[in-house]
């Protein structure tokens, strides 16, 4: 390439010198947290696809196809399908500031890290919030949450599918009904269990949901897929309140056509990302969404026997509350939470994340999803949690 | 990889199935618009390095990085310096909604598509927003942004340096010293200009800039780098209004460690952008800041003088209130401009826009930016539009 040089400008003095960057080499562990997680090599090889412009032909299939597969995903047949772009985060605040104005009421059905980020992100749109909790390790029943909602009458219930804070599956069959039959929008982050756990958002009314892509989608963070149904759809189209120009879903639903009829500016998409998110949904479209979800069934269920071979306990007690992607493994007293992720890290070079929130200090999390929801994986995670328990109980106890 | 299946599963009935994405091949145009642009080389490769989680050194490593090089860019020594989750526009809520609360008055130098926006996006918070105005294709006098500030004492000014809508650079020394005088902010859109065209933040007292990557950085879209002055960050610290969660410069930075002593998750970043967003501060680094704003001002300074053999009209009257990474074009009566571009794509495979907003029928908008921005490729260009003049001449004038 031929660089022209203009004197004047190479004569400029700067107020602030070129730094040095260095580059260092690392070897990347086997990413066995509750995510990020290791990407799909056809994941991989998407992110380097030519880069598509949001006036041209090409930009627009790439939307249709990632609508057509979250459809697939979300299990639904509403309209309002779309990709955000931002971070899982993103997703959040967007499915809460479209949905609740300044005034009225978010019910939080409150357990785990996530719900304390809704909370939080609720407070500062001028939403009342009102929580109801359950122990850490433990699921909300339908009655507890039926007389919040008689109490309440919320605008709507804001509740968390998989924690990856406490390793628990939230059944949401019938909640859905409920919160019709109390006039409240239901709102569901599925960040760390689509796709990795059976979720039907039309069959169990949901009206919002939100979530991410480096968890079991085995994709790269940055795109949160969201999806309204028509009543949450009514409420967006009837809102006084205004979001966030760049979370508002009436403009987002326009710039990618979700009505068949626009093809509306909103913001630059990121290209890599939705060939990335695109060839996610080609694996999932692959393998089926059944076989997937009884994967990672298989392979969290053999790490299960596997811990409990190790005589380790499991910090969720109701086997069908545990998710099937993130497994929270309670130490015997003793060895230290974040000294053994640690060192599973520098001894077997595995990722595993110790307790957030409340659950610092109480339990190990490790998520088998994605692509590293296999057999082997788990065996090696498994042995290396073996390893471990023997090299500190020798070294710190 | 060995895949367990648990037959319960696979026979659960779905209510969506799996739709068929068809893998269509394109030959993508070289990217003249006013952006997205066609990334470095050396970018496309970082976009696959191995994911960083966010509770590794690597990852920390990498911010750092980054950090350091945004300073550099932005020719800044100030410490709240980072990058967003978002795209450029989620910068620019980012920038006003951190910095103005309601109430408060935001006043915009309105000229072009962006402004517009940003207008926009401060009503959303119940900002009181003040305009004042230019032809389209000229800048503004310190006279006329003295009278306004004077007037109205707002808390802050929104101006664009680089404007891709209209072709135009606005000339912003002593435009901070100005709003110093009067007690208001200055924020910048760099969208455009950043890397192309020379800016000093600390130099001309600016107080909040963003940018985007796919433009003059030439790397992917979805990340948008910002950076606040002290007296920014001393408005942060003691607002009494809150910004959505996502976009809260005080978490943000605190994820960031841009005051050397937090790392606090906030929200997980996107790994492939990390990657290709220092990739793309390497490839400034090495070829210098002044150099990469002289060769843009010489490839742009080539194209207008081809542009003119062509007896072509640039739509930006005065030479220095051209921008020097996108070249506005006046076509001569009878022609259509988008007809014109869409005949560049199909003959020649160049992708260059149309206008938008304001400049709608008025100008050709071409960008010839970042890894583009070579004589070659000017070259190419002005040939396509020289092709493009005859082939259209003949059939439809």
């Amino acid at each position: 390439m031929r660089r022209l040089i203009t004197t004047n400008m190479t004569e400029i003095k700067l107020t602030v010198q070129a730094p040095t960057l260095v580059n260092r080499d690392f070897v990347k562990p086997t990413l066995c947290g509750p995510g990020p997680c290791d990407v799909w090599p056809s994941v991989n090889e998407a992110l380097t696809k030519p880069v598509i412009s949001p006036i041209c032909d090409e930009h627009f299939y790439v939307l249709d196809d990632i609508r057509a597969g979250l459809k697939y995903v979300f299990q639904t047949n509403c309209d309002t399908v779309l990709a955000l772009s931002g971070s899982g985060h993103g997703g959040m605040e967007t499915v809460i500031n479209n949905l609740v104005g300044p005034g009225e009421t978010l019910l939080v059905a409150k357990r785990g890290f996530w719900c304390e980020r809704a909370l939080e992100m609720a407070k500062r749109y001028g939403i009342n919030t009102i929580t109801t909790t359950v122990p850490m390790n433990e699921t909300f029943s339908l009655q507890q949450l039926e007389n919040e909602l008689r109490k309440h009458r919320p605008t709507a219930l804001f509740i968390v599918h998989g924690d990856s804070s406490t390793g628990i599956v939230q059944n949401l069959k019938s909640v859905g009904e409920l919160c019709q039959r109390y006039g409240t929008l239901l709102l569901v982050d599925t960040v760390v269990s689509l796709v990795g756990v059976p979720f039907f958002m039309d069959d169990w009314k949901i009206d919002a949901v939100y979530t991410s892509t480096q968890k079991a989608f085995s994709g790269p963070a940055g795109i949160s897929p969201v999806a309204f149904s028509d009543r949450a759809l009514n409420k967006i189209n009837n809102r006084t309140h205004q979001p966030p120009f760049y979370f508002d879903v009436k403009l987002l639903s326009q710039q990618w056509n979700c009505y068949g009829s626009t093809r509306v500016y909103h913001h630059t998409l990121s290209s890599p990302l939705l060939w990335a998110l695109r060839q996610c949904l080609q694996e999932v479209i692959k393998e089926t969404l059944p076989r997937s979800w009884a994967r990672h069934a298989a392979t969290t269920k053999h790490f299960l026997k596997r811990v409990e071979q190790l005589s380790l306990k499991t910090f969720v007690p109701k086997p069908e509350d545990r998710l099937m992607t993130v497994t929270t493994v309670v130490l015997p007293k003793g060895y230290d939470y974040l000294q053994f992720s640690k060192y599973m890290r520098e001894k077997y070079n595995i990722l595993i994340f110790p307790g957030i929130g409340q659950t610092v200090g109480k339990t190990l999390r490790i998520g088998l999803m994605g692509v590293n929801s296999t057999i082997q994986v788990a065996d090696a995670v498994a042995d290396a949690v073996a390893g471990t328990l023997i090299a500190l109980k020798k070294s710190s106890l």
